[in-house]
């Protein structure tokens, strides 16, 4: 039986990869072959994509190449990681997919690229594959962005380049997000604003009720 | 007034680089500013992109994968060099652009992506610009292919990953380039298996012919 397509989706710093981690040991507890993937950079070559889009000044291309470079990166990452791991029965657990393009390079830029545009590229990338369910870690933005500049301040590659945009530009991606949620029952928003264990359990909980087999 | 936009395209190994670079030096002589350049890797994050696309194993990423790429290459190309150029009245000479990606990722591989989904990514990404001359330099794919590969025996860089393709392929791409250049008045295609001085002169005088200011 085909596995499951499970997206995470949010902000900067609403915790997508700390619960990635935390539902993967938990679906393997269960017994269940989980592949814990993420966009942009879930494949070697995906890697060098993620750091042309996420390294370096916010203005070094615009929306629509961005557009296309993460399409780009996800026609790589369904083809060669994600469909092999459904059909062969197991999940995938994606840290962003197709929802974050939308949300960051429609929502984000306000319309510098248009839903059109993007919903084309979709059909073009993806064709008819899409997330048998797709959670929302919603945060406020000004927590969210002060968690996302700590964890890089630790790390060793400066991925910041979103985090380089004003405050206003987050607010629209939350907006989006939000608004996005709306378009398809696929959806669930989550309020991320609470300690890891507890979102854990949410997370839990709602892919208890969600998905039939889980 | 605005510049011209000339492009040169053709199969591996038809003289194109080489020729692009007469052509250059017989504008500048004339006065006129000119712009050499060339797709993929006309700007310096394009020329991360080309690394990934003419590196390596020929069947690391699907025809639509590259075509993103291209296209991706090709925004940044366009926003950052060819439009500055030509809105300050310099003229552009580009090595390779959209068709090189109609005849390689359509007709090369013999529509493992349509013409109409790369139609779409050229309005997503070019909008209604489109080169006033496109010079379509033709050459047995035999004789093209055993000239690429001598200069990239010679070269640090080993970019011989559409060289790695079936004979089968090349044939495909330069029947291509051919039904290309019936479908819109800004195609020349040229015989390039002659002396390089001979060819140089063809495209001079073809230009004369073309573009009035030349």
């Amino acid at each position: 039986m085909r596995g499951k397509f499970i997206t995470l989706e949010g902000g900067e710093g609403a915790g997508k990869t700390t619960q990635i981690k935390l539902l993967g040991e938990y679906l393997t507890q269960k017994g269940i072959e989980t592949v814990l993937t993420k966009e942009p950079g879930g494949t070697p070559i995906g890697q060098e994509l993620r750091s042309i889009l996420c390294t370096g000044d916010k203005d070094k291309i615009d929306a629509v190449a961005e557009a296309l470079l993460y399409y780009a990166d996800r026609r790589i990452h369904v083809c060669q990681k994600i469909l092999p791991a459904l059909n062969r029965g197991a999940w995938v657990i994606s840290d962003r997919f197709a929802d974050s393009t939308m949300a960051y390079q429609c929502y984000g830029y306000k319309d510098r690229i248009s839903k059109d545009t993007l919903n084309e590229l979709y059909k073009i990338t993806v064709g008819d594959l899409k997330p048998d369910l797709t959670i929302i870690l919603d945060i406020d933005p000004k927590i969210g962005l002060a968690r996302s500049l700590e964890r890089n301040a630790s790390s060793q590659i400066q991925e910041t380049r979103h985090e380089g945009r004003a405050l206003e530009f987050h607010q629209n991606l939350r907006n989006g997000f939000l608004e996005i949620s709306k378009t398809d029952s696929r959806y669930a928003v989550i309020d991320a604003n609470c300690p890891v264990e507890e979102l854990h359990k949410k997370i839990v909980r709602l892919i208890e009720s969600r998905i039939s087999d889980a």
